[in-house]
């Protein structure tokens, strides 16, 4: 019944760098405000974001990454107006963590949607689902489960940091509000988002 | 993409009542210490949970049976030992809310599996992963969305009310650990399991 992930070691993969990816904004207030700016030009923001999930000890990391010492996002972004949100979900990973030559930048296989989340205003608030009387919502962002090959190479930006977190970390009861404060809402509830998946943890 | 999920007005339903269905358990202790004795006699506990869905005010809500003035609960149970999960669901759903005639209880769609949830011990806490070293849990839920049909009539227990509650109660970041300890952390990320659903509200 449960559609099964086939996940491999964290070991099985290769990490390098790659020429700094640069945040566009250096303050929240700027993202909010550059986000009203392109809202004029091209109506509401679509964006997707990976779940790149490996494992280690049995048990299942998703690969987040890190700028500076504590904000984590996942690998991500903006589609362009009218672009295919697989394709672009593909052309964002290969932005983020793609090797420069393209012969070693992984087939990303993007899978399952997992998660949608909604923005009505410029704010940072975020929703799963469009709030009642939000006719114009400001950003639909949504979490695709990507199914990675046994080995691959990435190539992470010199600026940012990959991180395999175990679902364990995201889901804390104990730590849940220091949780929530340094993962988000978004990120945060993707243990309960895989649940109904079972893992395949494969040994190499 | 999305799976697309009708929803009907709740005023569309109705709502009779029936004999009351009695809590097993006075206390939470009582349960746990029931929950071991079955453990020894049949291994896992396995429940089953029902999301049923209706819409008021163009937005989702979710049927819940509410004992005493706080305590909220999705309707379902354990399984018999053996038990097909789809139909103990059905067998559950029918003793909890169907109406004593058989004519008038609902032909239970069972959909989509959202989420499944972890006892690792005899303790109240699950996870929403099986975690690590645990090799023998104590009980796996699983949480399915039943797809209602247009009409149905329910037959609520005596002593219990039928709650229709909407996903911006269970998803309120201001009142978040309210939520939490009202509803408990299986119902109170229902409303992240159903983003990626595209609901298609009927109003008749």
């Amino acid at each position: 019944m449960s559609p099964v992930v086939n996940t491999y070691p964290l070991s099985s993969y290769t990490f390098g760098t790659k020429e700094p990816k640069m945040e566009k904004d250096t303050s929240v207030a700027d993202r909010l405000a550059r986000m009203k700016v392109n809202y004029m030009k091209e109506g509401m923001r679509t964006s997707v974001e990976a779940i790149l999930l490996v494992q280690e000890h049995n048990h299942p990391h998703i690969l987040l990454l890190q700028i500076g010492n504590t904000f984590c996002k996942l690998p991500g972004g903006r589609l362009k107006p009218g672009e295919n949100e697989i394709e672009g979900l593909k052309r964002k990973l290969t932005s983020k963590l793609g090797a420069n030559s393209p012969a070693l930048v992984p087939d990303w296989q993007i899978g399952e949607c997992v998660a949608i989340w909604w923005r009505p205003n410029f704010e940072t608030i975020m929703y799963p689902y469009c709030p009642p009387h939000i006719t114009k919502p400001k950003e639909c962002k949504k979490l695709f489960l990507v199914h990675l090959s046994e080995k691959e190479y990435f190539a992470v930006p010199k600026n940012l940091k990959l991180l395999a977190v175990p679902l364990f970390e995201l889901y804390d009861n104990v730590q849940k509000l220091n949780v929530e404060q340094r993962y988000g809402p978004v990120i945060s509830t993707i243990p309960q988002q895989l649940s109904r998946f079972q893992f395949n943890m494969i040994t190499t």
